[in-house]
């Protein structure tokens, strides 16, 4: 470790006076530290490398977190899976408008192959005017441009736009002449009844790299030629210069434009024009290998979502004699990253709490007869037959994750030693739930010790283990707390919690598992 | 020109089969184009290079369009003002509200500042909850983030970032964990009451060309080193890997990030991370020098535009003993150079037609007392003496321009050759007016045929040069004509222009010159 620059180590220090803990963002400037910073001493102890610094700042920094490998930020070909059409030939990335909308699950494979493989169709999206902005919506924020909010791919009388006509279209991108351009497309499939007009794509990334195989220099002269892109029509007159292909700083594929029809003049002398287009011409002549072109036919109600920085999309000519309208709107990769990484980690976080249900929870009986995983799924699943809301079941089924969190062990409590497991559990929770979830477990201890103040016989239905548990938690209420409890907002909900928590005991009833939850506590995240 | 690569050329043949004349879209593909075009033949000929190429195409080509030089998309450090704060002793670049909207000229000052200097401000501005959209409106696109389609900068009980609170705020720059970032920025101030939190901003472009000329290669480091962006709350996880100081192709400065708060673990090896840090800290501290800080103070009304991939902005300190609130959004460069294009081609035009009276139709007088620029200076004056609408008023002003335009002269006219210049004109002056001004125009020739049929007397008060010219149209109307033109829409307003026509023929008449009516004209172009 002694090879670290400070610094950099500095700069990384994940303590509470230097980085909000809420969002990770640093809470000093780099010219805050001093010109002369450097280690004083380090230890490594209980797997973290702790540092004192020579200004008297402490840090402690996880070694698997030193250790860790550079992650990028999935934008570049490192982070794509680039393809030719064969590799469809099993069927596109696609999912159903309803599952996609209910199930976590179905929403991160499809902004994950959007994210992997450029795009990704939906189906059964209710065919109706606008619906291409709702379907932006689940992912990010539509992107507002000359075209409008949404724009009409159909058949116009005098369009500003080869897309408005029935004329086939060869593989490009959208809005090369903007700068910064939307990243995404979306087109929603209102209506197809003409002959024709099937949609194609091709891998933008996957061309410039077999460009880069066969004509390196090619290859070179397109990611150092900044390409004007021009547009104008009565009330626009944009212009941006990038190249075909851009590269990050690593030399790695990042972006790839392509639009023919909205190349300028590029200036140069003769040679590096002679360059430029003869390396132009041989990456237009890539893209149009039938290999790479992926051909499909969007039916109503389908959506196409695609990267607009990668693939190139392109149409076969169409007859009139049916209509063809497709809706589609603009959006961008980062929002639609953010949202699959928001997804994962709610993934990440069901599967943690499925693992208290498997692991530790599968072996803690806690002085019944039951599991406390059997406990927890048994009193979800009462909530469930009672017929409560979703945050009560979700309540109901997790109201002891607390025994497994915090300083404090569902063991300790057994001996004595209140691990006060309901505000534990409710914090942990907090994590991924709101309130409507969390204050019932906050509130599941409070409300056995109402319920014995106020229930007559409530007391003497405990088990053995919850009479213990009571005293050590504080007994029965006396009036004025039992009051003070029936008035706060949670109490009706933690009474129904508890008393399916003291009803969860029954050694060998049949219960599903933790699986059987799981969408039901994903629909509960935000 | 002989050394022309050909295939450049052709790409660029300005013709209505290769090119689309209302959006300069290209018509074809360059794959279209043989493997052996040639140039088969060229000559030159009224300042046109003529080309008949191998494949049989014809080409013609300006002489001044061939040569004319780069221009670039306005992006890049070439075509900006680097500043430091006392290159604005003598006040900002700013506009009143009211001024911005009424005044085309006024409005591209202001978007021209934003543009070349990175920055305006607008004075004024109505202080009410979301006139800060309205001010984006009049350029662009608001950018929605998950901050919102707007946010509020004002103190804030559990802020998710430091600007919803009162603390200094260092100079950086907004997003840049988004990809593609928001390249504008507007803060537009609801209330300043509070001591302190003044606004600060740095030319992130001076600040990266001061490293670029003190320590080159820390600059170079700085500008190859994809530094991670990052931003995580319960909803959000955006991450952006991105340069400090990007360059384009051509190594010229074209976007900086910077914003210590966000910059998340960059990893590499020890060498690599220590060179950056020390570039990163340079570049920080050169961003700190209080010369390059231009301070102001943003008071109720006032809105701040700025560029968001240039310019660092920064706020001191607040105390709270007043209120502070600022409403912000974002948007793009884009659709800001978009507008002031367009804005700058409406000058253009202006400026064309303006020639028109004081060049060639000051000279000409067409048959009459007064010179052609009188003429239509007078119907104009005399359309808003009578209190007609502002379309009304240019259609008088400019009813007389197709003499100069097309094919056919005033002159020719007046030789008895119809140069049917209402026509001509109406098509010329559509490429920036409505219908509710060309059609009158369009139409005033037809009003004279008509008027002359069914109004007792009113062939009768014809100038001799217009009793030829009305022979030369063919002579009043029949009864069938004359009911048609009735019944056409823009009868009414091309009978009223009509009518000023005749009478805007005295010698020696007091009329405002064409400066007077620019606005007016200004006002209508769309």
């Amino acid at each position: 470790m002694s090879d670290l620059p400070p610094y950099w180590l500095r700069d990384n220090c994940p303590c509470a006076d230097c980085r909000d803990q809420r969002n990770g963002q640093k809470l000093f400037q780099i010219t805050d530290l001093p010109d002369d910073l450097a280690v004083a001493a380090q230890t490594e102890l209980d797997g973290h490398l702790e540092v004192l610094w020579s200004d008297g700042h402490r840090s402690r920094y996880p070694l698997e977190w030193l250790g860790a490998e550079q992650e990028g930020d999935g934008r570049t070909e490192a982070e794509k899976r680039l393809w030719v059409a064969a590799d469809f030939a099993g069927g596109l990335p696609e999912a159903d408008w309803t599952a996609y909308l209910a199930d976590p699950a179905e929403r991160a494979a499809v902004l994950g192959a959007v994210r992997r493989s450029g795009f990704a169709v939906l189906r059964g999206v209710p065919a109706v005017e606008r619906q291409v902005l709702a379907v932006a919506g689940t992912f990010g924020y539509v992107r507002v441009t000359n075209y409008g909010e949404l724009f009409d791919v159909r058949v116009e009388p005098d369009p500003n736009n080869l897309a408005f006509t029935s004329v086939a279209i060869a593989p490009h991108s959208d809005n090369p002449y903007r700068d910064p351009v939307p990243t995404l497309q979306l087109l929603h499939c209102l209506e197809n009844s003409a002959t024709g007009g099937d949609s194609g794509l091709v891998d933008g990334f996957k061309a410039a790299a077999i460009l880069r195989e066969e004509a390196p220099e090619d290859f070179a002269v397109l990611t150092r030629t900044p390409v004007p892109f021009v547009f104008r029509d009565r009330s626009t007159e944009l212009r941006a210069d990038r190249p075909l292909i851009e590269v990050d700083a690593l030399g790695r594929i990042r972006e790839v434009r392509f639009n023919n029809r909205s190349i300028g003049t590029l200036r140069g002398d003769a040679a590096e024009l002679e360059a430029f287009y003869a390396a132009y011409r041989r990456f237009a002549a890539i893209t149009l290998r039938p290999q790479l072109r992926l051909e499909f036919r969007l039916d109503r109600g389908d959506c196409l979502i695609f990267d607009n920085v990668r693939l190139l999309h392109a149409r076969t000519a169409f007859e009139q004699d049916g209509s063809r309208h497709l809706q589609g709107c603009y959006a961008d990769l980062d929002s639609l990253a953010s949202a699959l990484a928001v997804l994962h980690r709610r993934a990440a976080a069901l599967d943690a709490i499925g693992e208290l249900f498997a692991g530790e929870g599968a072996g803690e009986y806690l002085g019944e007869a039951v599991t406390m995983a059997e406990h927890m799924l048994q009193a979800g699943a009462l909530a469930q037959a009672a017929g409560a809301a979703p945050h009560l079941v979700a309540a109901a089924l997790l109201h002891d994750v607390g025994h497994f969190q915090g300083a404090l062990h569902g063991r300790d409590l057994m001996q004595g030693q209140d691990n006060r497991h309901s505000d534990t559990g409710a914090d942990w929770l907090a994590r991924w739930f709101g309130p409507e979830v969390t204050e019932p477990v906050r509130l599941h201890v409070a409300a056995k010790r109402y319920l014995c103040a106020v229930e007559p016989g409530y007391r003497e239905r405990l088990s053995e283990a919850s009479e213990y548990t009571l005293r050590v938690q504080g007994g029965p209420m006396d009036e004025a707390q039992a009051a003070a409890f029936a008035a706060l907002p949670g109490a009706e909900d933690a009474v129904a919690v508890r008393r399916w928590d003291e009803q969860a005991k029954e050694a060998d009833a049949a219960t599903p598992g933790f699986g059987h939850f799981r969408p039901l506590l994903a629909s509960l995240m935000r």
